[in-house]
């Protein structure tokens, strides 16, 4: 156990029987035995005031614990108006505080997402992608997992059942083991 | 009073002393007669979850019925991490809510913001244009109001004193008053 | 003649079979009867150097006076590496210049494009679109139009078949057609 | 020699006297011991057509050998209408070329760029960015060498004179040491 990689796991959607919430428990269900993964659930986390930040919440800290002590992160972000949530944005923007206590410095991460329409949150993507450069994220290149027709994707108890996107996982996992440093 | 052109302007950043804040006030402080604004603090907003959507917040109609009210949208944009605060995606995402009723549609939207750093929030504002495209919002291309350095262009009791913000801010009003259909 | 509402229309692609000049065949193909469209190929447009600009090259000069006198632009542009091609960014660059003579400046546009993929070049679309906000084009929010798998949509001979395209088209048209001023 | 570091360098303006061409003399004078840099001169590029790709000029030949030479690729673009040149663009498309011939793929990369304005090109740079990750270049996040008011920050013959981006210039060096592999 102690010798595993440890992922550390968020979806940026807060509803329940969120797509992108499903697509992380499929990641689980095809992890490779040297994983480990936890999925930290953002509905925890209040709305970021910078003049709270003298006292951070409790549930912010544990959030920025559980990174640090991660080795890989792994985001699934859905799209809401061609970028990420706001809950996304902001859980990314507290971790990465206060100054100088940027959580996710250096970190590999992976990101991926599922959508009901053809573009699989690409557009959503992108946007991540400019928020790691200002986070030092190492966020991989490729593959990249852009789950379109979402609902056709997962059985109907929430099972991913697409071959292809599991395939993806498995790729992207093998790539982000080879970050770590 | 009825004939005058109704701005609705809000701020993405939720800290009191916040310099968006004051770059909305050094709006209303320069505002020509035949407009009036009224600026919607973000703060009374809840974080977006989908399944809430059956029962939206009163503080987001609320919200809603004033962006719909309203001739013109001002949005002034803190830049975090490279891109808009979670709080103003957040607002954005519920005011486009729910499907087929988004409030922002076909609007005039200015957008402006102001930062400690050079930038001005432009990466920001680069990143909420893609959103506005989503949205629907006819947001002006020009002039761009990327306040750097912001610490230098207010007094200490906060009122903008910086001239060319003032007179990119009267551009902008202008050039807004000419969209409205 | 006269009164009819002139669309200047060019492709990113420079190669003979492009899909994207089909796609713009497929625009005149469906043109209502109040406008009319030139193509302008942009393979006659040199390689943009600024020590050039003293003696601009007379394709640039006519290709400048052809978007100036037009009403409305039509771009449609591949996706290379997520992003528009070279030759489009360096058309787009020469009718900029020289400073403050910008051919484009306020211009109703309408962007497409075409792809062998899923995406339909929304990448390049969505660059192309902050590329727009420095060239002051005014370019339309709605319809986007992304053909994706696009071997699919066009006959042998190369004409447009998809009858969902076409929809798209004829209401992009509309839409520019009241963005005239 | 042989062991040393291999940089392959190139501008993304074509002017004789760019200031990102200087930028890259910068560079050179003050590389370590460790490394060598050629500085590769774009304009020997023809304009990019799919069809030419059965016969790849043999200028493109020379400049994807070089790459795939190199353990380090810089580059240093100007900012064209909010994104990086048509030259610069074209460059890189040859390079990804043919189909599964990606010269750039994995390599470490720097980017920078000179600008007379204040944004020292950060537009460009981002967009920059996305095009990396679909020519899987590994970009590195940090410094972001961004040279606002360039003119400041040369002497009059030419040479780089600015302390701070000479520091940036070492400090990126130092980071795609590490990332070679």
């Amino acid at each position: 156990m102690e010798n595993k990689i440890k992922i550390l796991a968020f979806a940026g959607s807060l509803r329940e029987h969120s797509y992108n919430k499903l697509l992380l428990q499929g990641v689980k269900a095809v992890l490779p035995e040297d994983f480990t993964m936890e999925i930290f659930d953002l509905s925890v986390i209040p709305m970021y005031n910078q003049d709270d930040e003298d006292h951070m919440p409790d549930t912010v800290l544990e959030f920025k614990e559980k990174i640090e002590a991660s080795d890989i992160i792994l985001i699934a972000s859905p799209e809401y108006n061609f970028s990420i949530s706001g809950a996304l944005k902001n859980a990314l923007d507290w971790a990465s505080r206060p100054y100088n206590q940027n959580s996710f410095d250096d970190k590999p991460v992976g990101i991926m997402g599922a959508s009901f329409g053809m573009m699989g949150t690409s557009r959503a993507q992108y946007q991540l992608r400019q928020i790691g450069v200002a986070l030092n994220m190492r966020i991989i290149n490729r593959p990249e997992i852009m789950l379109g027709m979402a609902s056709s994707k997962f059985s109907e108890s929430g099972e991913l059942t697409d071959i292809k996107t599991k395939e993806l996982i498995l790729s992207m996992l093998t790539g982000l083991r080879a970050m770590i440093k």
